[in-house]
C-alpha cells in the first residue's frame, strides 16, 4: 500500500540521513549540493524576481549583468559566459595561441587529462605537459622547455602556457603566488601569453588571503566556475582583455554553447556570490578549529600540508574497519567519502556545509564513529543491523 | 520613495502592455515568452519536486529520465541531452559521417548559414549546399549530387545528409513528408545515413497529423528542441541508434558541454512536454478561425501557403502606417513584429499565446489598429500619444 | 628470340606511331610528353652540371636559386617550392585566412573540386563556390556574398578570396584582367586579400601579351606550374610578401612534403623557363594559321572564342565516323583525344609539340583523316586494320 | 680571368677533397652523398630506360612497380609511395587511429619531435610519448599507459602504437626484435594496431640479420625510406593489409601530394635496391675490421654498444685537437663530422662510401691526423696553414 510505503520511508529516513539533507555535513564536493527545491528558493531569493531580464542565446539581460561584474572585480576589461570549465579553458588556449598552436600545461592538470583532448582534436594544439606526477612547475623548468624546442626540425613555437591552481588532481594543493609571478615573468619576456585556470579561485584566495584581482592580474586570461561556489548548476566565466574576448560570443556559439537562455544559471551565480567570501572564510576557520579537535582522537589524524587548500589528508590507524567508520559517520549526518583518484586513501574536503552543526557534534561523531569501529582487543563488536 | 515608484510602475504597465504579460497574444517566438517568475513556477508545478534527481554532468537522474522518454516516444533506441540544436546536429554529422567529412544539406538550412561554419571548423567536414534560396531539394537533385561527384579528381564521398524541417529562414516551410521518403529511400540504397534536423518536430507534427515517430522512422538520426515548445530556458534531444550515440556522453564532454547539471532544463521539459499537443493543436485551430475573421477586415490579408507550418504571411494595403499599427495592437496586448530576416515582411507566427484572448477580442484588436492607421482621404489622423 | 620480337616491334612503332615519340603532334596536356629519356637529355643540358647544388630538404642549391628567380620574375618579396599546386593553393589560402577561415572561389576551380576538399579536411576552411558552372565571378557578385553574409547568427567573416585563371573545367578559359583588377580593387577595399591560382600563368602571358609580373601585381601571392611547361616531373612555385610565407618551409614540411631533395625538380624547370615564351609563342601562332588550313575542310569546325587561352573546341560532322577519324590521325602522328570532362566533345590543345610538323603536314593529315572517316552515300568504307 | 680562376678551382680541389668526391668515405649520412651527375649515371644505368614508363599522378607505370615489389618483399598486401616519412607516418596513424585519434610513440621519436607536429595539428592526434630521453618503452610501460587512462574523466581510447627503429635520436640505436614482439602482442591482444617507422628497416636488418619481412610481419603498416639507401632523390614506402591502404592515394592527393610524376624518384628506387643488402653487408664487416685498427692507435677509441646499429661512438682524448684532427682526416678524403643533436660529440656512421677505400688506408688517415692534431708535451705543433 502507498501509505506504508510512505511512512516506511519516512521511517528510513529518519535513521538514514541523505548527502542532500540540511543538515548534512558533507566533506566533499565544493559546496552544497544542488536539488531543485534548493534551486527554487534560491530563485525565490533574488532581489527583485520580476527585474530580472533573462539572455537571449547568452546577450544582455542578467548574462551580461554578470560578465560586467566579473569583469570588474577580476580587473580585466572583459568577460564572457561559457557552460563549462572545458570550453572556457579551451577557448581561451585557442585564442592565446592563434597561429601557434603549443601550449604548455601541467601533466597533473585538467586540461591535460580530463577534457578528452579537446584542444588537440577541436584545435590542433598540441599539449606539453610539465611537471610529471607534481602540483606544478617552476620556472626554471619551463625555461629549458622553451629551449628544447629548438633542435627539431620543424618549427614549432609555443603560443600560451597555462597554469591550474588549485590541482584537482593533487587534492587541491595551490601553486604558490611566487612561482607563478616568476613563471608568467619569464612568459612577459618572452611575449608568450599565459592562460589561469582557477575554478576555484575564490576558495584559493580565501586560504591564501591574496585577492583574487591579484592573481587575476599576473595573467593574461582567467577562468572562474560559477557552480562550484556560487549556487548556479553549471557555468564559468571566462575573463580577460577585450582584443581577446570580443569574437567569444561567435566562438562559443560555434562550439555549440549558444544556450537559448543561461539566465537561470547566471541569476543564481549573480545571487550566490553576494557573501561566498564571509561564509567560506567561516568554513575554513571552523575547520582548522575541529581537525585540532579530531585529532585529539586516538586512531585518526588530520594532516595540514602548507601547499593544501581546502582539503586535507585523513589517516586512520590500521584498526579501524573503514567501511564501520563511514557508516557510523554517516548516521551521525556526517559525511566522508573514499578519495575519487585512489580509493584507498581519504580526504576532508572543506566546504560551507561544514557550518550546519557544531564543531562539538561534530567532534563527537567522529569520536563515536571511531569507537564504534575499531577493533579492540582483536573482537570485533557485533551490533544491530 | 519605494511606493510612489511602484504605483508609477503599475500606471506604466497599464497603458503599455509587454510581450511577458500573462494575457500578451505575441504572434512571435515559438512559445511563451520565457521569465525567471515563470521558469520558479513551472518548477514548483513539478510533480514531486523532492523525487527529482539531478544529473551529475549529465549523467543519470532526471535527464536520463528525460532521454529515455524521448527515445521510446520517437521510437530510437537512445537518446542524448545536448544544449544546443547547433551541437546537436553538428555531433550527429560528425557521427554519421565518420570517415567521409562530406554531408549535403539545404542551401536554407540553419545548418549552412546559422553555426558559424562549425561542422567545417571543427570536424573538418564539407557542406554541399543543395536547393539554393529554396525550402528543398528533391530526390532528383540528390541523384544528380551523387552522380556529379564521380569526375573529381580525389575521391569524395558523402558521408551523410541532412534534412531541416520546418526551414526557419523559408519562414516555417514543412519538407512533405513523402519528399523525405524519397529522399531518405535513396540514401538508404546508396548506405548513406541521413538525419532529421526537427527543432519544431512537435509543432510540425501538430500541423501535419503525422507523428513524431513517423517522421523519426525515415531519419537514422533526429534532434528535436527542448526549449521551444516545451518551456527548458535551453537543450535539445538528439535520438538514434545506440551504435552512433553510445559514445556521445564523450564527445558532448570534450566539445565543452558537459554541464555541471543539466537537471533544471531537463525537468522543465519533462514537465512542459506533458499536454503540449492539445494546447498547440487548439492553437492552431483557433488560428485558423481567426484568420477568418481577421480577412474579413479591408486593407489587410492572411496567406496560408500549402506547406507553412505555423508561420503565416501577412499583408498591408499601402495605405496603412504600419508603425501606428503595431502600436495600435500592441495597446491591445496584441504584439507583432516585422520580420528578421526582411524586415519589411510581416508573418503572424502562431503559438499558445493565441490561446490566452478569444478571437474576437483579437480581431477587433485588428479592426481598431487598422481603423487607427490608415490613411483617410489623405488626412492622417491626429492623435494624442 | 630477342632479334625477331625488336624487329617486330620496330615495325610496329612504324605503322603505330605513339604519344610520346619525339615527331609526335599531340592535341593534349600542356608541353612534352615527359618520359625518362627526355629527363636524362634535360638533364644533361644544364648549363653547368656540376655547379648545380642539390637542395637539402628543399633548403639552399638549386631549389633556392629558382625560388629568388621567380620571386624576381613575378616582382614577389619572396617564392617557395611546393612539390604540387594542391599543397601551394592550399598553403596560400591557409595562411592568407590566418583566423578567419572562409575563402571565396570559383565553383568550377580546381580547388573546389579536385582536392579532395583539403583545405575543409585538414585546415577548417569553409569555401564559398561562386559563378555556378561559369569560369568566373563578378565584382558585383563578389560584393553581393560579402553583404549576405551579415544576416547570420554566427559571424562567419571571409579571410581570403581566390581566382583560378585559366580555368581548366572551363577549357582553359582566361579571367579576363579587367574583371581581376576590379574584384581584387574591391578586396583590397575590405582589407581581404586575394590568392591567384594561375597555374599556367606563362601559357596565359603568352596568349594575352600581359606579362606574368603585371597578373601577379594584383594578387597578394600567386601559384606558378613548374612542369606543365618548364619540364619539372612535379612542382610549383608559391610567391607572395615575405611576411606571409617566412614561415612556408615549416609548414611544407609539417605537410609531409619537405622532400629530402627537389633539386632534380627544381633543375629541370630552371633549365626548362629558357625560352619558354619564344617556344609557345611560336606554337600559338602556328596554332592560328593551322586552324585557318583546317576549317577550309568540309565537316570540320575549329572555334575560337574570344577568352579562350590555348583550348579550341573542334566540331566534327555527323557524318564522320570519330574513332575511325582519330585512328586515321594517329597514324599520321597526330593525336586527338576526346574531353576528360564530356567524352563526347573535341578540343584542339595547344603546346610546343605542334612545332614538330609543319602546318602543312598536319593540314594534310586532318584532310585525309577526314576523308577515311567520313561515310559517304551511306557506304562505310572497309579498311584494312 | 676565367681561365685563372678556372684553374685555380682546380689547384684548390685538389688539395681539398670534397664530400662529394668520388672516393670521399663520409662518415655521415645513409649512403651516397647525391649530385646532379650522380643521379644521371643512375638513371642511365637503368636497365632499359625506354621501357621505364612513368606514373600520372603517382598512378601507374614505374611506381606501381616499386610499390608492388614492396609489397611482396615486406610480406604486405599492399604498399603505396609516398614522397616523404613524414607523410607516410602522419598518413598511417591517421588511418589507424580512425575515430580513436590517441598514438602512443618513444618520446625520442621523430614522430614526437621532427614533424611540426603534423598529427595533431591536421589530423587531432594526441600523441603520447613514452620512454622519456630513452630509446624505447617496454610491454609493461606500454601497459600501464592502456590503464592509467581509466580514470580520467572523458574517455579517451588509444587508436595506435607506433615505434620508431632504428631511432635517429638515440644515434640509431636499435629496439631488440623481441622487445617489439612483446608489444605488438599486447597492442594484438587489445585489438590496437601498431606502425614501424622504419626509414632504414634495410640497414637495421642487414645488422642484426632479422629479414625486413620478419620485421614487418609484427606490425600491420610499415614505413621504408627510399632515399636514405636506395638512391632516389626523395620518398617513400608505406606498406600494410589492403583495407587500409586502399584510399591512401586520395588522402595523399588531398595532402597535396601527387606529385605529378613521380617516376624519376620511382625508378632510381628501384635500380638502387638491387644489390643493396651485399654492397651495405660488405661496409658492415669492413667497419668491424677498422675500428679493430682505429683502436690500437693511441688517443682514439670506437665503442660498440650493444644495440647500436650503423652509428658508433667515438671517443678523443682531451690532448687532440679536434678542429685540427678533422682538417687532417678531410685532406685524406676522411670526413668526419660533429654530431648534430650534441656539437661536442663524435660517431661514426658506416655507409658504402667505407668501401671506397681499403681499411689500411682509412687506418692510416685516422693514425696520421691524431699525430698531426695531438698536442705532445704541451707545445702545440706549427704547421703551415
Amino acid at each position: 500500500m502507498a501509505n506504508s510505503k510512505g511512512s516506511s520511508q519516512l521511517a528510513s529516513s529518519q535513521i538514514e540521513p541523505k548527502v542532500t539533507d540540511d543538515n548534512a555535513v558533507v566533506f566533499r564536493g565544493d559546496g552544497e549540493p544542488k536539488t531543485i527545491r534548493r534551486i527554487i528558493s534560491q530563485l525565490e531569493a533574488l532581489e527583485d524576481t520580476e527585474a530580472v531580464a533573462l539572455d537571449v542565446f547568452g546577450l544582455g539581460g542578467i548574462v551580461e549583468k554578470l560578465e560586467k561584474r566579473f569583469a570588474s572585480i577580476l580587473g580585466k576589461e572583459s568577460a564572457v559566459f561559457m557552460p563549462t570549465g572545458t570550453l572556457a579553458n579551451h577557448l581561451a588556449l585557442r585564442q592565446l595561441c592563434g597561429s601557434k598552436p603549443r601550449a604548455i600545461v601541467q601533466e597533473q592538470s585538467h586540461q591535460y587529462h580530463d577534457t578528452g583532448d579537446c584542444a588537440v582534436q577541436l584545435s590542433g594544439i598540441t599539449l606539453v605537459p610539465l611537471a610529471h606526477q607534481r602540483a606544478y612547475f617552476t620556472r626554471e623548468e619551463l625555461q629549458q622547455t622553451f629551449d628544447a624546442a629548438v633542435i627539431d626540425r620543424v618549427e614549432r613555437p609555443v603560443g600560451a602556457v597555462m597554469v591550474e591552481t588549485p590541482v584537482r588532481r593533487r587534492h587541491g594543493l595551490i601553486v604558490p603566488y611566487d612561482v607563478m609571478a616568476s613563471i608568467t615573468d619569464l612568459c612577459r619576456t618572452r611575449g608568450i601569453p599565459v592562460h589561469l585556470d582557477a575554478a576555484r579561485l575564490y576558495m584559493m584566495s580565501s586560504v591564501t588571503g591574496i585577492s583574487p584581482q591579484r592573481y587575476a592580474a599576473l595573467f593574461d586570461t582567467v577562468y572562474v566556475s560559477l557552480y562550484k561556489y556560487f549556487g548556479a548548476p553549471f557555468g564559468g566565466i571566462l575573463a580577460g582583455p577585450n582584443a581577446l574576448l570580443k569574437n567569444m560570443y561567435h566562438t562559443r556559439r560555434m562550439f555549440g554553447s549558444g544556450l537559448a537562455s543561461a539566465g537561470v544559471a547566471a541569476a543564481l551565480a549573480y545571487n550566490g556570490m553576494n557573501g561566498f567570501e564571509e561564509r567560506f572564510g567561516a568554513a575554513m576557520s571552523k575547520a582548522m578549529d575541529l581537525f585540532g579537535l579530531i585529532n585529539q582522537c586516538d586512531g585518526i589524524r588530520v594532516d595540514m600540508p602548507p601547499e593544501a587548500s581546502n582539503i586535507f589528508p585523513l589517516r586512520l590507524d590500521a584498526k579501524v574497519d573503514i567501511p564501520r567508520f563511514l557508516m557510523a559517520l554517516r548516521r551521525r549526518s556526517v559525511f566522508l567519502f573514499p578519495d575519487e583518484i585512489n580509493a584507498k586513501n581519504y580526504y576532508l574536503t572543506i566546504n560551507v556545509t561544514l557550518l550546519r552543526q557544531p564543531n562539538e557534534v561534530i567532534a563527537i561523531a567522529f569520536k563515536d564513529a571511531l569507537y564504534e569501529a575499531t577493533d579492540r582487543a582483536g573482537a570485533v563488536r557485533q551490533e544491530m543491523v
